[in-house]
């Protein structure tokens, strides 16, 4: 049976909703659909947060990557919805459901506090993303075989940008995606950052097929200019928070220290559920077991480790004491940089746990982008300008990195209270020597 | 030192935020409620969810009791911030710091999923809270006494309703209090559920002191009656949702199996964290181990279990496939209730692990309450006037239960498309025959 | 050309679209439909405020009867395409367009502050609608000939409740119909009352039809319920609020003096739009004329007048300085109103022109109107249920008036401030004698 | 009495609120802010709306400069009553009154569609605000004197930039004040465009007082960013919009026209309301009568003007059909402007009353601007830099000037449908010959 068949008789009596506080409603209107939202795979996002230790700056953003994920699904949705009835001859309507498909399981690979986990243990979401899609062991992949036995790997495909059709891709991965949309608008609902919002109806009107791709009515480009302006803002304002930060680079610490008592037959306890993880030989299987909750459970257990460091670095992360920070220029002050790791060594504590370097940065917007297309605007006689050309505020973000590098280090050395007791003193003074409003400074001595 | 003098010195130098989305911000101005925020007992609430298994049915309900206690926190400071300016004869400003501190503390105690874990382990959330507000252990209790040694006694009266001044016990916790404020407000924007919103501006407005405690200008009557329809509104619609009440009898029987399991020694893998709770010897060390992640994990692991019934019923829990009901009269159906338990029974189900009844009720309002106090309006002469007396919406919600009994069995005996397999054809069809439009019938036969 | 193969050829190439800040966008997809709102006599709505005095109490609710009848059409568009796609069985798609061009013309016979404006003037905004739709004269009804030379006549019987499709009639009036929804939304939204919010979505999700007219799917039951509590908030708080009312009173007064000093041969300046209504002769061309300003105008030039009365009641609405008021019970309280009329009467006040009765009321629901259909739910196999049958608070609104019965007289009778010139001093007490917390008492002594 | 205890004397004992659709509750503390908004100067005010035409374009917006006003006043006591709190050293709390009231005032001289109206008469609201502030004929003017007999000076010297105190003026004027924060927020509301919204609540927070102004705390960087691209975003979406202009332009040649003829001495009727500013020779006493409905009211009587330009220009703005446009280069197009002008003169239209260039044109931000103080960042440690060479966006926007040339032209000629008339379809071809994509273009032949 061919996909367009399939889709036909897939189709739900009565559409299914669920409630959602962003998009109002999320409309499921195929069996396929329902069953990818109803496998384990995809009931796992819900034990994992779509923002990480950023839920540690602003306490509202508790939201999983279950519901981004059901939001992606949404808007991707209403553009299909939208391409199926008013451009019958620039969109395939056969592409409806590998779109949808795509778009709610582009994120299925994630686990816990992806972006330390990935670096300790040597994951990587994206592969696993695309193993799930395609093993046969997953509820996920027998679903979609439900459609035919190459559906899965089409699915795959367009996550991969592989897929053919590049209409596809695009929705799914762009600089303007159904991905950003949702996560942006979102993000912004949760932590209350109204900077996020952007015009999400408006650009859902001006966004069209064209040959090559996607792209937006040019009367949109004001649309599309706030939504560029809005994430930039995020990642300034949210995403980049030297707070979470710290959180981050505690966990990473955490996490460093644990594997390495692990190696050295030092940990106790062990928890199983990590195991594969410390061997870096996890399988697929042992991937799926984990989430948040589970990661955290190991920490509560190493709040109580033998081994002083550990158990304070479980600590500090369970209790939201993070390291704190001064930012730095890279480059240009390295050798500070090493001077103030080298005096907070000289205490109790270890060095290469307690402080750490960590960069932020993001491209909010780059025409030469090569790993994903730039945002064409279309003229009503089918011309493309590339949006940077007409638009002075993107043109100002584009191709520039925005973000920062931070030093790490225990709060002790940068808020003067808690510094005062004695033993202290000198070690806080020749830290401060070298910091002024809050970042690396050169001394004039 | 007295508890004003204290007060004074207390406040901070700059006022700290939190970013809320839906108080804006979260005003903190005394570094002794800072200190409790960053205390290790409220940081654990940051891994409990509000609503328990409500985030199965309403997915963006993923925030946690943190979110909702540093928002009661934050209602009661502007409600004291406002009797200080405008009821100098008939508010003590020396209550401030006991009233931010309950309000902060009140929902401490609570642990995973607190309605179905305190039946199964017989743990009690209100008892525990006042335990780590007077206990010696907790970082709350050492934070507390800073003020004077009573300080948390004086605090754990107000949660108790034993404390001497109505008004602080009144806001804490009446029929309109500033926890109900909070939640409504919070659950209905994390839900999405817009009929939960009412006008928490107008009721800060009219809200005042009096003698006896705490009332509300006449002229805010519709304000207050708003509000008392938005929690009706609020409990039918979203707390007591049958699929989150299906969640709630799916875990209870996966907990109850694993006790069982446990007590006959055949619990594998035994999860540490829980024993004691197994034991029913818990410490309040033991308890403050305890999140919804702990829980999880335990559920997780149990999914391998070798007891068919605890693997099946922790599959259901963790991949949200919950049993499904029909609503039934208490008294008059029972007898057909145990009929339909049989039939269940008398396939491969355990009767008493796939079935249970649930029964939701709530009070909207009553005038005659002894726990809460009634809503009192007062005119500008002083004259009070208990709400339903004036309202007649408010009297016809006034001391009626709200909320039905229903009956939950797998989901095959409800659900045509599933029971047309033959095994089941003669059991679904002797089960049909009891229920219509959802409800159990008395067949007419 | 029959209506339907009218509607396919009337369809727009491009939608368009109107931003709206309630329903974010209003979809136009008729040429039709786009040429009755460019039609002189819907452009004219611009110009005539939807709530007349309450703009004077609530500031923001300055916007007009214009926005709210795209308001309506969008609601009902919105209901329409879902009938279309849902329901084949239970709508016909031919009423597609007089439904729609009834939703957007139901209010077109308004005139300025109506409610006043008829009373003096003897005219009825709902007889001047149908005028007005099947007037030769008007573009309104030569746009709509165009479907054909009898569909005029359709969409005025859908407003004068005499077309034969129930679902049609329903849809634009009954106690819970497209223009009831859009002002309350509407209202609320302009007013800032956050109380008239209600569940929009929820509502056009149940909402269905059956053969004999609208009904709601029963487990809307709740949405329903908070819509008849919404709009009965909206009643209390926002438009039966006293000062409201003063301006309104005053407004009647005013224009009953100039018509009066126009019998006279009084009256200077004589404003000729006005002429055909003292004269109770105009057109309808005459009406078609009239809007807010053109009334305000008059009474800014009649501010100048000689009569000190017109002069000062004209600059009190234009100033805002309305009549202030006292409640009292009618038919227990008449004998003390005359007295109170009458204390005002001994001064240099003219007893009739400075003092008023005005009573509100609103039934906010009744299942046995005679006017306005019930409110039925359905359950899956069809069954109605009249809602207040089965719910308690519908059950307590239904059927009973509420609002309240006022006496407005100058503000000098009631702020004590104000009255405190020794020349009133005696007549103030005379008749605060008989007032007690804003209502009429009967006086002990 | 000085102004100090003046304000203390003048405190209500109940502050007095009005609801707010935007910023929820305005408050008025002081019986002077009660009085002035009382005052029959700002009462006029409600019936002169907000944005002119703009309401044609976008039908939410028809809210009121007495809105504005009210909201101006509000953001400014929001900052003041914080300042009083957080910045004594820094802010002299004897600024207080003279900035509520000039924030109160501003914008009192506004007339209705000023921008046009100004033009064609040769009035100056700014002028006039000063005026009725001055003059002993208005009771504003009496109401602040009740303060001190120099009291109306100051307040104008506010609005004129004139006052001795750098923060008043720079709160009431400047690239960052309540005037523009209100109006940002309040037409964003109305017209519903979302991306007008910023972060108010956070400016608000990080706003403070200098020694020679008004700065923001550093960390606020962004916030300020985001203000400053929503206002460009405002004027480029909403301020801009070629259809509001194009009502302004036939207003223009409306007002123009009848100008024309009453100099003549061929206007019928001459509404005398409008004489004096015929004549140029206006009182305050006679500006102080005008309002929008006044204007409107002689457009609806000149629509059956003799003259028939003056008719059908009359009916073209009442009845919303306004002349269209296209875009052009200055300089490089002149001289194809003035052809199409010849050829719509060529027809049966009067060149002069049916073409009309209009150029729209702003700074976002401009840090060497004469008129308005820049915008300052202010460290810590109180070094300040100005935001233009801290942010790459506010960089991009800065003293480069936005907006484009239009020259307006009837319809007829912009088209097709309406042009195909064959009488036209000469001209029509030779005008469209220098069209393309809605702009004027140099042909190649």
């Amino acid at each position: 049976m061919c996909v367009h068949s399939f889709e036909k008789s897939d189709r739900l009596v009565n559409e299914k909703v669920f409630k959602d506080p962003v998009h109002d409603y999320i409309h499921v209107r195929h069996q396929l659909i329902l069953d990818l939202i109803d496998s384990k795979e995809v009931q796992r996002l819900r034990r994992i947060k779509q923002l990480g230790t950023t839920q540690f700056t602003f306490h509202g953003a508790e939201h999983s990557r279950f519901s981004h994920s059901l939001g992606v699904y949404e808007i991707t949705r209403r553009i299909v919805d939208m391409f199926d009835r008013n451009y019958p001859n620039d969109w395939d309507p056969g592409m409806r459901l590998v779109t949808l498909c795509a778009a709610l399981l582009h994120d299925i690979g994630h686990g816990p506090f992806s972006h330390t986990f990935e670096k300790i243990f040597e994951t990587d979401h994206e592969a696993i993303t695309t193993d799930i899609i395609l093993s046969e062991e997953t509820e996920v992949n027998a679903i979609l075989k439900r459609v035919s036995l190459d559906f899965p790997n089409q699915v795959a495909s367009v996550i991969t940008k592989q897929h053919s059709n590049p209409q596809v891709v695009q929705l799914i991965s762009s600089q303007i995606d159904a991905d950003r949309m949702d996560y942006l608008q979102r993000d912004a609902f949760f932590t209350g950052a109204t900077y996020g919002a952007f015009d999400l109806s408006r650009i859902l009107r001006v966004i069209r097929p064209y040959k090559d791709g996607i792209a937006f009515q040019y009367q949109g480009l004001h649309a599309v200019e706030d939504y560029i302006v809005s994430r930039f803002q995020m990642y300034m304002q949210v995403y980049f928070h030297p707070a979470s930060r710290g959180m981050e680079v505690t966990l990473d610490r955490l996490l460093y220290r644990a594997k390495q008592l692990y190696h050295e037959g030092a940990l106790f306890p062990v928890f199983p559920l990590l195991v594969p993880f410390f061997e870096e030989a996890a399988t697929l299987s042992d991937y799926l077991k984990l989430d948040d909750g589970v990661l955290q459970t190991a920490i509560i257990l190493w709040t109580e480790s033998d081994d002083a460091y550990l158990s304070e670095l479980a600590g500090m992360f369970l209790n939201r004491k993070p390291l704190k920070s001064v930012v730095f220029e890279k480059g240009q002050d390295d050798e500070i940089v090493e001077i103030l790791r080298d005096i907070v060594g000289k205490l109790s504590y270890d060095k290469n746990l307690y402080t750490m370097t960590n960069s932020s940065s993001d491209l909010p917007y780059d025409y030469k982008l090569k790993s994903k297309t730039p945002i064409q605007l279309i003229h009503s006689d089918g011309t493309l300008v590339e949006i940077s050309t007409v638009s002075s505020i993107v043109k100002s973000l584009s191709g520039i990195l925005h973000g920062d590098h931070r030093l790490f280090v225990p709060k002790e050395f940068l808020e003067k209270e808690i510094a005062n007791i004695n033993m202290f003193q000198e070690e806080y003074d020749a830290f401060q020597h070298y910091i002024k409003n809050g970042a690396i400074t050169h001394p004039k001595d």
